[in-house]
């Protein structure tokens, strides 16, 4: 199995309802190190699994709809703890359907296995969502 | 599939025993930077695989066992070599049962997939160990 | 000239007022990830710059005066943009006094020669401040 | 399942063939950050995935055919694409019969799963591949 | 003092002349992981060293006339070795009269005291360039 | 002012005499990632700080002496605590005479004009010593 990644960053505030969060409860906010991780069994004509110009493109336009926003006021996550996990899978959600659409490349979307997305939020933790494209 | 990591580490001393080893069977020691994987197939109400701050915490404990010791003089690991890998299976081993018990809070225990343990022991060198909690 | 350095880090929530902000005028965060470096010409009795542990907490202390918390509600920032650059400098500002009183050890404060505060805020991006402990 | 991983770098020349690549179509190069992650599901009797010297040996001895070189000129690669995923995936086929030939160790080849490649080319790309050894 | 740093990178070819280059006398190539820091001893009415937004830009515009490049075919390096160091002080000969055109923001140059210009060619080296912007 | 800096490691054992040293007190031991960075004012002839291959097999054969040892035992550091800076400034002192002897190349000893060594022990811990050559 081939894979390519790709890496961008957003900075966000946002605040957690429920004890378990502690001081997180408080609005605050953090910068995440994003990369996405593209995988494929057999690599295209050109010797890729994917343009790789086209999957930082997604990645950024993807995370452009986060970056310098409070995700307390965005209305698709109210009633929601936007954690870091979720996050992930919230992103790996709104990267499926534009490669399908072949964000990635016309020829592209039917071949990729699927895809992970890792969301650095501090030196000391991380978090990711791993699906199948298909 | 979800997952979140948490990191820390440990410096021990400790040798080996065998030719394999070459200079490594003195008594030297590392630096381990240690991070653990937690893996779960859906989030949990507050939109969590577990609590951070516990897994940080239970990390902590465990690791904590065997910071700044000589591991040559522990009692469980005579007649073993604890090398990288066995570390990274032996803390998996530590770890498991305590998530059994709630370490990673009382309703997470029986929904948490798998975890992977890995050893960073330079910058040239890490290992892994990786099992199911079920 | 002798050095040492640990890390820490805080999550925060702010926004900038300025048309040079751009986007940063709206709300949102970021996770700094900070170093402070200790320099000093001669090592004590025991080898040492500092005792790490005291510089770890030290540090650790000062940063949790922020950690979670919207910078945009904290009284002493009133009127002031936190900017990554401004950050460094007053947490400089916080260390210096508090190390002349002894929070590095008592022997300490009159031998160290300056600091450097390093906030990394992502992966392209950091500030610093360095001044005279003197 | 456990692992051990070593890493290597070369830096090499090449250009590639096609209008997807655009600017990289020119001739330009890259200096590439290798990872070779070896899995077995039972350590052996010294408490190794396998010995770790030969690990990185092998890796380095497979890097060095690349090193210093332009790929564009090296017989094996004409009328291909040198991208960083197929020299991942170019790296695993030459370790692959070494390592059945006992590279890691006579008694090692039969006893290890499988091993993963990864290339990282820049700060926001890198590519890999995995398969099995048996 | 203050300072920022932004961080980008570049793709290129080339080969060197002498001796006491022995195999990179070959045409190979290098990812260069740039970093500019910028000094100033007092913030500007904002907060800032200088617009971080005009800093990335400024960099990339000077790194995208080397990115994808063969050097040795750039007539401005004719009859020159194109090492890390070289190249670490070119980048700031040519930020330094732009910083001086105002391109770091029309107010911001004269307060500018120093930059510094690193190159990352591998995990095991790196080279810079430090100097006066006055 | 130009440098050039290569990276290295090395694994040893040790303890700490001192209350302050807490539970360091025990033998336990650590990896050390090191950087030398070596400054000079003009690059040489053929564009170098200094030949690079020289650098590191330099920076190698000085951490030669420490690798895989118990530093308890060694004894030239009896009656020593071996703190991470004690240790940058050690390797500093190593350095220095090899380079004034021709160890970077006979013609570079007088040209070089300080080098600073880097040792981190942790994720959270690094020190240093910088000094001159002349």
């Amino acid at each position: 199995m081939y894979s390519i990644a790709v890496s961008g960053h957003f900075m966000i505030a946002h605040s957690f309802v429920g004890e378990v969060f502690g001081p997180a409860q408080q609005l605050h906010g953090a910068t995440y190190a994003v990369e996405m991780e593209v995988r494929r069994s057999e690599l295209d004509g050109s010797g890729l699994v994917c343009d790789i110009g086209l999957a930082k493109r997604l990645l950024d336009e993807v995370l452009a709809a986060f970056d310098y926003k409070n995700l307390d006021e965005l209305r698709e996550f109210r009633g929601r703890n936007t954690t870091t996990e979720f996050l992930a899978g919230e992103i790996f959600r709104r990267l499926k359907p534009r490669i399908a659409a072949g964000a990635l490349g016309p020829d592209t979307a039917g071949a990729l296995a699927s895809i992970r997305v890792t969301l650095r939020e501090s030196p000391i933790a991380c978090a990711a969502f791993e699906g199948p494209l298909a």
